[in-house]
């Protein structure tokens, strides 16, 4: 950790209170760097993940729900791998040093850490004109089980782990300030990484990704890489009844194909859903079929649905 | 890496180019993470770091010069444990994706990179309304070597690397735009790290730490983590001649103490300068004695000397 001056009191006070030890982390904040020892024989699997405010999150936000966040996104990646959370360090660049704001960011920071039983080993707090939060994740994982964007293969069913496109009803929910089904708004401000479903899926699935730009944009990562095509069964993708309910049938297609944030997973697998269930993997939708031609390709479109944009684009 | 749309054809275009290749890395950028195989028994150093424009580089330095320096600051933390680097990750917010800058930028970056023998895994490009450039870098070190602030004694010797005050000397002149000798201003906007120093001691120096935030702080940092007091000898302090010349003794002295951002080592050992010598450590310099007392006591203290900030506070 850097630390200097009221800065290292700062990041005492908040971020070295963390409960559970773990024998792995052999020297954990406070010095240059922190020293870990790695499981033998496991590889590591590492993301770096960046939330803005008033970019992937609403500055206004309580700042617990924000530390919960940034941290859940970031395990969100260790799940599409299929790994086992161990250890993150974190990046925080402040407007000011708030006292209540940072109490309630560590509080929330630390929830999401004990949930997905990852240590916070170090970290580096600055000052800047707007609240950028880098959190670096790291988890273990047997050599040759983790899940790529790369093994699709024509044949397999495509499933996804929940239903989509309830973040980005929640998103318009909270910037239109109109009352709505807490749910929606949590889905958005509070997402679950999947990491038990992603722990269970390591030599079951083809392929798999966590759906943060959107169905459209993160199916057509799996088939970029796979070098595979697919069909995609729109009357199958899972949706949010609520959201259906407040915002129409269209709308909540149209977010649930390009919104992004869900954080649910998207994967391939030759197993059918109950052969995923006896395995322990319980609940998902199949919503297509990876096969041989290029391109995606859509069935039951509604004919008046215009997909208008494949993801989110940082730099649109 | 966190890729998608235009976003995603910049990390491919500038990032993924790097030539090295290593056995280790079994997956690089392109998936929701990396994948590294750790090598058997060792142990891993991790850092992260955040510079942000106009606070840790000047906004309008040549964009090599930036990428250079983000990494090497990183790659300085690695060298103050003693760790040789392995891997590191990138979160990159920008506030316009140019074309020129992110060439130049990414330029310095794996010129740093190939010089320090570590390789980019993955990262993350946002937008933001400021540049805020954040690095993870790992290293690995066999159990029980790594160099930390807390295992200084009383009787030890306090060694910096290398002459103090350059970079604040270079600071001073790059924001004066006085003519001055490149040299100077080089020790602020391209420093390096003493990746070769601070492998060779380990087993041989008590303490260790980078000298990021002055002398007198990151002293006061090895003191504080090994419950020891110093007597350091403000003669002893290794000065730049043309430091000296341009800004006055006075000025070079109290930069070499406070001004920070000089990325030498300052480590302690029972070993004499011979001895350090004939175990590949040449050209540092002895500045004071580590002793069982309270604090830091100041030997040859000019008497118009005022020390006056221990030194740099982010929050201050």
């Amino acid at each position: 950790m850097q630390t200097s001056g009221r800065e290292f009191s700062l990041i005492e006070r908040y971020f070295r209170q963390q409960a559970s030890p773990d024998a792995s982390v052999v020297l954990g904040i406070g010095d240059d760097c922190a020293l870990i020892m790695p499981t033998p024989g496991m590889q590591q699997a590492i993301s770096i993940d960046t939330s803005i405010a008033d970019r992937h999150f609403p500055a206004d936000a309580p700042p617990y729900l924000i530390g919960r966040r940034v941290l859940n996104v970031s395990l969100s990646d260790l799940a599409a791998m299929g790994a086992t959370p161990r250890w993150f360090t974190l990046a925080l660049a402040l407007v000011e040093a708030d006292d209540d704001w940072l109490a309630g960011f560590a509080g929330g920071l630390f929830s999401a850490a004990e949930a997905g039983d990852i240590r916070l080993i170090g970290g580096d707090t600055t000052r800047a004109g707007q609240l950028v939060i880098s959190t670096q994740v790291q988890g273990e994982l047997p050599p040759g089980t983790a899940l790529t964007r790369a093994g699709a293969q024509a044949g397999e069913h495509i499933y996804v782990t929940g239903p989509l496109g309830l973040a980005a009803a929640g998103l318009a929910l909270y910037r239109q300030q109109r009352d709505g089904p807490q749910a929606l708004v949590n889905a958005y401000l509070d997402p679950q990484p999947q990491l038990a479903t992603g722990h269970r899926l390591r030599g079951l699935a083809g392929s798999c990704i966590d759906i943060s730009d959107g169905l459209l944009a993160d199916l057509g990562h799996i088939l970029a890489a796979s070098a595979v095509g697919a069909e995609l069964d729109l009357a199958a993708v899972p949706l949010d009844e609520q959201a259906i309910r407040l915002f129409g049938y269209r709308q909540a297609l149209q977010w649930a194909l390009t919104g992004g944030d869900d954080y649910q997973l998207c994967f391939t697998s030759r197993l059918d859903r109950a052969a995923l269930a006896a395995r322990g993997i319980e609940g998902v939708c199949r919503i297509g079929q990876i096969n041989q031609a290029d391109g995606l390709v859509f069935v039951n479109r509604p004919a008046d649905l215009t997909i208008t944009s494949t993801g989110f684009d940082h730099f649109a």
